[in-house]
């Protein structure tokens, strides 16, 4: 009986070995065809290139679903279908302009950039003086006395000692988001925002404010992280006699986006949807190479991936470039939409938006089971550079899915240089790795291929 | 009894969690002290822009040398001193020139750059019809018959499917390093070799080229991965009549180089040396930022970051910028010579010859015992991104040491994005990471620490 137990379990063992060396074997084969013969690349440069930055209600969104939508169709997709969606119409308006008048009358002009959905100053500018804080608790602590009137220069450096990028980000990120708003409630007249870049530069870097509707929606900007060494150094010196800025920013009517949508069919569970992708719409400053045209490239690159080596996905594969994550969302607010007026069973989604930079792992937003499920695979992501599965996990995008009790997976890349360039003029195809960007898209398309074919 | 057992057991885990959450502490002090305050991104910022190139026996390598000298000294190190060695004294000569006659007499003009101690054409130059090579086997199977008089075109594109892009470069670098002692055998008259990039683009890649003094030397340069599929493509077609190039490299006396040391004493064991660094010298077309400066201003940050924490080390760390890696190896073989001479004890010895990239690992090449005493701390690196303890690692410089039986080590870094710049005039401080940079020094930094601390 004990034998006859051990031959059962040295069965077990063996199949199981098996599966997992078939397993190394194809996911090999998706990672070479990829690194070999990926297009993501220059679909990237496609995007870049032949459209540019694509803000949400710009005339360039709407030629970058075009394009997009044309590429899914060249790599031979199922269905390839574009839906529709309202989304916020914010404009920068004309090249703004400020400077500080130092004590003595000099002047010190600065480059700046209003940040997103911000409203502008009207033509005279806004002109006063500045109260510098560091961080949200020190501006609610001075209150109306010390800011009526006044413009908040918000300087939240990031914390360098934080690995992960992504923290020092959201650490410090309040500084915009919120900042401006809680500034209005104390009757500041303006804000000014150190830029979330991690390193000193030159480049101002953009991004939402959210503003309150209870109190007055003030104008926004962002500065380098240069300008606010310097103006922080001129103020403690008592250097500073005014502020001044000028920003013709604003927002007009909603107006029409779209999500574009590529799908290869489930052979076996063809209701059972996986989603992979990112974000199509990008900033105006520059051309969203990394935030996020490489999360669309990608997710195609793993629709095409599949394609070419002739692979039958059990589950339905849907690619998807979804429309207005920056400034409000209403791409993935459609497409969850969408999936609950036609009662789609939505089984897995995973989203890259974090740059195309070399991929280190998967951040997991699932069960305890699904994630033991994924965990089990670990194995087979070591040799393409791929180890770290923590917990927490997904992308704006895929974000309101989870209400559908949608597996949540987001790709983590290497987020050293991400905020060197996030948000700015530098965003641009030419700081992208054609390798980093296609081994992330490799793992993608294994794990992809994995949750198809095993589930979870 | 076993009460007691188990007691002294406890007693010894809670230890051992001590120490190891001591020893955490102790790491992420000195993470935080190197991505805080490093002040590697200046240095090499200073190596790049005020120096540039430092091929050896040039002028430019000496005032590198003296720069580095000054910036060990600024660092606070105990010692800091120059090792001299006699190193080869290649260069380059005037602009290399080439072109490709196509059938009907057009002429299609290539960007090109003579290996690294090759020998010039001479005045005329070199012209003859071309054959092309995939391997060096095919090379070897056409004999003299077919290639006396011709010149060998090497095309050996790199294997995009290794993750590891090194794999690749040693797999294709033959092409390099031996064709074209090999295309002398069968009587060629000159070789072009297709630079070792992993993308394609329009930048020549030097590197050494090894002539077999049983043979004749004879011209060899590098053409871009661009210009190689273009010229293959021809060939392919019989559209080629001829290939004609000139180049002026050639190979003066020895002359005066050194390896600068920066050294922290001992506290306890002054005599057991631990090596950190990378070379200093570099190849003339450009900066030389990745290769090797950032392993150059790594080294130093390791003894800077201890000395900023006020750390006294039990062992004796020396920093080290190497003479010579790129075409001789002379101030490795000088630090070995003058180790043994003084018969000093080297402990071990870390190298950092990967290009300023993201850390992933460290590679080591080392006693059983001793690597598994390092795998005990893999836990303390995970939270930097530190994950990868293969075995085989060190780096040239420090190579010569193992006949003293010094444990080595490699820095690992991601390698996804090095041979797009490695030897090309692309390798310049902008495409370096000022993050990246810092993070492979504070996990240097860690490791040495740990070492000297506990020894292996």
């Amino acid at each position: 009986m004990k034998k006859n137990l051990l031959v059962i379990i040295g069965c077990f063992l063996s199949l199981s070995l098996f599966a997992q060396t078939n397993d190394s074997i194809m996911v090999k084969k998706i990672v070479d065809e990829t690194m070999t013969n990926g297009t993501a690349y220059n679909n990237l440069r496609r995007l870049c290139k032949e459209v540019g930055p694509r803000l949400s209600g710009s005339v360039k969104f709407i030629q970058g679903a075009m394009l997009t939508k044309k590429m899914m169709q060249e790599m031979g997709a199922d269905t390839v279908y574009l839906q529709e969606c309202m989304v916020p119409h914010w404009v920068r308006g004309a090249k703004e302009k400020g400077d500080i008048t130092l004590k003595g009358g000099k002047k010190y002009q600065f480059k700046l950039c209003a940040l997103g959905n911000s409203v502008g100053t009207g033509d005279k500018g806004v002109s006063s003086t500045v109260i510098e804080v560091n961080t949200l608790k020190e501006l609610q602590e001075l209150g109306t006395d010390r800011i009526k009137g006044k413009i908040v220069f918000f300087n939240f450096p990031m914390n360098q000692t934080y690995i992960e990028t992504f923290r020092a980000y959201g650490e410090s990120g309040v500084s915009r988001t919120r900042g401006p708003a809680l500034a209005a409630k104390y009757g500041a007249v303006g804000a000014i925002v150190r830029s979330l870049a991690i390193n000193l530069n030159d480049f101002p870097h953009t991004g939402t404010t959210v503003y309150n509707d209870s109190f007055p929606k003030i104008p926004a900007v962002a500065i380098s992280t240069n300008d606010a060494e310097y103006f922080s150094k001129e103020l403690k010196k008592g250097n500073v006699e005014k502020v001044f800025f000028w920003t013709g920013s604003k927002m007009l009517p909603d107006t029409i986006g779209y999500n574009v949508i590529a799908e290869v069919r489930g052979s076996q569970f063809p209701e059972q949807i996986i989603t992979v992708g990112g974000h199509l719409d990008s900033w105006d400053l520059a051309e969203g190479a990394n935030d996020d045209g490489t999360g669309v490239v990608q997710g195609m690159e793993v629709l095409r991936t599949m394609i070419a080596l002739g692979i039958k996905p059990k589950r339905t594969i849907r690619a998807v470039a979804f429309a207005n994550e920056e400034n409000g969302g209403r791409g993935a607010q459609k497409y969850l939409a969408e999936a609950k007026a036609k009662k789609e069973q939505h089984f897995l989604a995973l989203e890259s938006d974090g740059g195309g930079f070399t991929p280190r792992g998967f951040g997991l937003d699932m069960t305890a089971s699904q994630r033991e499920a994924i965990l089990k695979w670990k194995p087979l992501f070591l040799p393409y550079g791929v180890y770290d599965f923590s917990k927490g996990g997904g992308g704006s995008d895929i974000g309101p899915l989870k209400e559908m009790g949608t597996a949540m997976v987001g790709l983590s890349t290497d987020s050293q240089r991400y905020f060197d360039i996030h948000h700015a003029a530098t965003d641009v195809f030419e700081n992208v790795s054609r390798r980093e960007l296609l081994l992330g898209a490799a793992n993608m398309a294994a794990l992809i291929w994995l949750v198809s074919e095993y589930g979870l």
